[in-house]
């Protein structure tokens, strides 16, 4: 005889690195999204909502030896297509869709999307394998007018979701500057500035001593162990460290500077040229030093991107957990990077971009108070008499004609103190109450729960019986009464 | 010697089944859920994202002899939490999510939720493997006035998006009636009463007379074969075809007509009670019975629900890909289930909701004339001279700044005749041009590219004579003439 075994009961958990919003977290990121949507749409820029799945082979993850995708994204083996995968960036996708759809597309395409993405990485506390990104990029246009122009965008979003001007600083770099300092300094070989770049990428870590010596014979780290250094002569070690310190009190004097330093080098003088164009058009428009600058310390990026580099940095202090002041640091990041079609049709297409990191801009909002905070819950009706549920649902149904978030208790009513208690944890500010009692003399309680809080904290006697915070009023005057203890 | 294997070119294509979303699409669906959040919310429901991917043991796909996953699903082996799969629905992960934060929600809990899902099925025309799903739901209320709720806030969301009182209504039915019916019909065999189901679901299909027949001894069917039929007798199948046939003028006669035919059961009699408080509340809440009526020929979704069932069709006559005319059809359904969160903790939680047809409901707006139709590009600021780009940024950031949508042109500027082609294909209503002649002189040329293509199509050389499609104004009058020409 076949028996069914018995199934236990399955676990109720996301997969670990994953998690659930609630509420006002859903609500908030909404709202930010869609006011930086509006901007990126003045600007010209289109939506574009691409399917989150797509061929390994699409996304350039695909390994030609192993017959598993690489690490860092999740991926399956379908019936159909082979080996498929959950996006893990905004811009692959772009790349494909664009060389799917160039013939459809405007050149130079403007585009803006926003979604989750998924990393198959080790999730750890605040890192999650699911996250939003926010992304605005122009394929098909090699100006730096383009890049000006996301400049611009950057810091106009930025003070439209609520950061204001002095708040925020948009730092602008050049990968060109870079491999013309690298080119005075005699450094060739593409390992050799590559060990370079990694070095003085850890100028915030380690100090401008630390650096020179990484640049050079190495360093004795904190724990002891001896880091081999890069070899670099004097001289060389001079350049370097005089470039990722070249920034000046003006961006005129910021360009002198690096002009010493890459000599003869037409890349790097080519560099410079498109730093002072952007500088020069986002001044025109109307933007400060105390908006966007340029920062030949900013190197995070250098590595991938081929020209202008932008970040977006947020300039205002934070205690972190441990109460130390801190800048809350960066939100947004981007620059140019000329081969994104190219994989696709062998054709090469430049294009520039930025990328928002909405988790983070978000939480810097929260921490400006600039969304969320306390959302006030809906007004609770509660329910003395089951069968007057018509006449409950009529009141909660004025109450949203005025605009006004209202609901019906729609537990087990029997328990009255379990009523406001639901209240409680939904966040009223509001309870109405009304019984028998009331409905025969025409009128409902009314409970200010706000009000009734403080009172029961720390309100005096006299206080209360000034503004005592349940009143009973005509049942006409629900609504008036209701918007009036909200403030409305 | 190793040799580098030289890979092909990637395709740039998405997975068979998934698509992209362009501009208007993207911006018209975000719209239209924005609208439908503000009505849910308002009825105090709480915004919930879950997470995209979801262990499969949670989902509840998962077969006790097979080491893969049921079909239906996009699943992946992880290496640490086993199978996993991305969400096929929105009601499995609210199900693990009550179960998982019980202790943190309210009970009851009102959640909307909006986003995505996927299906691993064989995709074909207008059937993707990924779309958005839009649902409400109250997990803990027993009460059908939660019932009433969902229908009424489902008529309010209706009229809120655009589908005015007249072209919508919902219709309600309830499980526990056909039970009733099933037990008047003597049909107690579980495997019996889903043939009954099954066969009468088959209505629109077959008929009347096909639905006798197939309930009775057979069918011969279109191709020839016969179908077995369920073998029920005259009287049986009499109180059948009476059920689905059930509905009357009046919500109160389609519920006398019911209580014929189910005869002593106590469950039909609390189907009946249940249907008749849900039509009280809605009608004491002013909708009438052009909005929400009891219609027991709603089968679809009796075999899933454990009590009222509801269904929201669009009344109004489209035509269909031949020119016939025909009812656009159903746009959301739900109805209410009670076995939501009782595989995770044993517990039975009682629960009521509604889904949306996001892209259904989408394409009846667009059919209406109610969302996107013609939506205007940017205004395009035409590059005359590349040294000048200052100048034109300037004006864009003016354009923008009265909140005109407007761009710059970004490609190559040669050739003028690729900028007002592109001005095209972005669908402008304005091209800006100036040149060395307008700059020294302090003027811009405006041409109105709408009117200038009406003028091409069909007009005489007197309407050109009154109305040019292109003006010279004041460099200050800039903003001011386009918006007049915007119509704003």
């Amino acid at each position: 005889m076949a028996k069914t075994k018995k199934q236990p009961r399955p676990k109720a958990q996301t997969p670990k690195g994953f998690r659930d919003y609630f509420g006002a977290e859903v609500r908030d990121r909404a709202l930010m999204l869609e006011r930086i949507a509006a901007v990126y749409h003045r600007y010209g820029f289109d939506a574009l909502e691409s399917s989150a799945v797509e061929t390994v082979e699409a996304l350039g993850k695909f390994l030609p030896d192993v017959d598993r995708p690489n690490e860092g994204v999740f991926a399956w083996e379908d019936d159909a297509e082979g080996w498929v995968a959950l996006r893990y960036d905004l811009t692959a996708p772009l790349a494909r869709v664009y060389a799917q759809h160039r013939n459809d597309l405007p050149l130079p395409y403007r585009r803006y999307a926003m979604g989750p993405v998924w990393r198959n990485e080790k999730p750890g506390p605040g890192r999650f394998r699911q996250f939003y990104q926010c992304d605005a990029d122009t394929v098909g246009a090699a100006s730096v007018a383009a890049d000006a122009e996301i400049c611009a965008m950057l810091a106009d979003t930025l003070e439209e979701v609520g950061i204001p001007r002095g708040d925020y600083l948009i730092r602008v770099n050049n990968r060109k500057v870079l491999n013309g300092v690298l080119e005075a300094m005699g450094v060739s070989d593409e390992a050799q500035a590559a060990d370079v770049l990694r070095t003085i990428d850890k100028f915030d870590k380690v100090g401008e001593a630390g650096v020179r010596e990484l640049l050079g014979k190495g360093r004795l780290d904190a724990s002891g162990a001896y880091i081999d250094g890069v070899g670099l002569s004097d001289a060389q070690i001079e350049l370097a460290v005089g470039y990722v310190t070249a920034r000046r009190e003006t961006d005129t004097k910021t360009l002198e500077r690096l002009g010493e330093l890459i000599g003869e080098s037409d890349v790097g003088h080519e560099g410079i040229g498109e730093l002072m164009e952007i500088c020069d058009l986002c001044f025109c428009l109307g933007y400060g030093d105390d908006q966007i600058i340029v920062d030949p310390s900013v190197v995070r990026g250098l590595g991938y991107y081929t020209g202008p580099v932008f970040e977006a940095e947020l300039t205002f202090d934070i205690l972190d957990e441990k109460g130390r002041k801190r800048q809350f640091g960066s939100v947004a990041g981007g620059g140019r990077y000329d081969d994104l079609v190219k994989r696709f049709t062998g054709q090469e297409v430049p294009a520039t971009g930025v990328s928002i990191g909405v988790d983070r801009l978000l939480a810097a909002l929260r921490e400006k108070g600039r969304v969320g905070g306390e959302a006030p819950g809906p007004v609770v009706v509660t329910v003395m008499d089951r069968a007057r549920m018509a006449d409950y649902q009529q009141m909660v149904a004025e109450l949203r004609g005025a605009g006004i978030r209202a609901e019906v208790y729609l537990g087990n009513p029997k328990n009255f103190g379990n009523q406001l208690k639901y209240a409680d944890k939904r966040g009223s500010p509001v309870a109405v109450i009304a019984g028998a009692e009331e409905f025969d003399a025409g009128k409902v309680q009314i409970k200010d729960l706000v009000l009734g809080a403080q009172i029961a904290e720390n309100a005096t006697l006299e206080e209360w019986k000034d503004r005592p915070s349940q009143v009973e009023v005509p049942r006409a005057d629900l609504v008036a009464r209701v918007r009036e203890m909200l403030g409305q």
